[in-house]
């Protein structure tokens, strides 16, 4: 398949069904991730799984709080945007979805964050590619999870992304035209 | 083709050969990127697409010049890094890739660091499957770069991406294994 079409299918999905998908397909999305470049090729991206259901269950209790918390404090802008969407503090997807997949980069490493987001675009794509819904989720309160999986200090929680199959049938957001974000010798 | 066989096949190439890829593979590239998720689906990147010799060769001019005073402060480890891989202050690929491609992220938007290099993914695996080589550079200077450009202070430069048909015959860089960087259940 093209990887335009892979990508345009590509969509955000909060509900996940309860069969879970081959860990060997995870397993061949971090293959295709950890294959992208990297600062100094420092490769600092770690990939935790996580399908135990009583872990699953604490992760979400610990980024609810987080959540009701950063609810309180919310921007009107974001608080529109999430309502629009009927998005609550409530975040079922982490107990629901069969894998979460939990991405760290190591701050010892050159542009960690840069190197680690492009390694999950690549994930994403491939994620896709074997048919398995994803969320790229940023708890307000990564520190607290970190702790919670006793994780040494240089390592940075960038995401819990929870995957499975889809159970939710909704449309993809819109993107912007190319003419919007791309332009021709200047800007 | 297998998305895994395109991940393993792209590598970094530092040399390109004059002949330009077409503007339409380029642009098909920014049309898989910009399917990316992004922070409140904000799409925060923002492709430069520069031809033009004049402007490669000045912006090669800025890069060269914040190079050679990084080169002056950089740390052993990075040095000896580059030393092996004989790569110094000089920057030619700015001059001599076809197409530089600026990206650039708009702060307004929230995770915009993340949200463009998770795009800058789908976008270096584009180009492999174009058969177009890259390099993902960022300048140390990549202020005063901006400022030539005249671009508004929302705007942070996030890499130039050389493109162009690969003229070096190098391996890929060698990646960890998987046991190195995956782990389940508890990392």
């Amino acid at each position: 398949m093209e990887l335009l079409e892979i990508a345009r299918r590509r969509k955000t999905i909060r509900k996940f069904k309860k069969d879970a998908p081959p860990l060997n397909d995870i397993l061949y999305c971090i293959k295709v991730a950890k294959e992208a470049p990297s600062g100094m090729n420092s490769q600092p991206w770690r990939f935790l799984i996580v399908s135990n259901a009583k872990k699953k269950k604490e992760i979400r209790n610990i980024c609810e709080e987080g959540e009701k918390k950063f609810y309180k404090r919310m921007d009107e802008k974001l608080a529109n945007w999430v309502k629009e969407r009927k998005i609550t503090w409530e975040k079922k997807f982490l107990e629901d979805a069969p894998f979460l997949i939990i991405i760290f980069s190591d701050r010892n490493s050159p542009y960690y964050i840069q190197s680690t987001w492009l390694c999950i675009g690549y994930f994403l794509l491939a994620l896709e590619e074997k048919g398995i819904a994803s969320l790229t989720y940023t708890p307000p309160n990564a520190d607290e999870i970190k702790k919670w999986l006793g994780l040494p200090s240089r390592y940075r929680l960038e995401t819990i992304i929870p995957v499975g199959y889809s159970n939710e049938d909704k449309r993809k957001e819109k993107r912007k035209e190319i003419e919007e974000i791309a332009f021709f010798e200047t800007l």
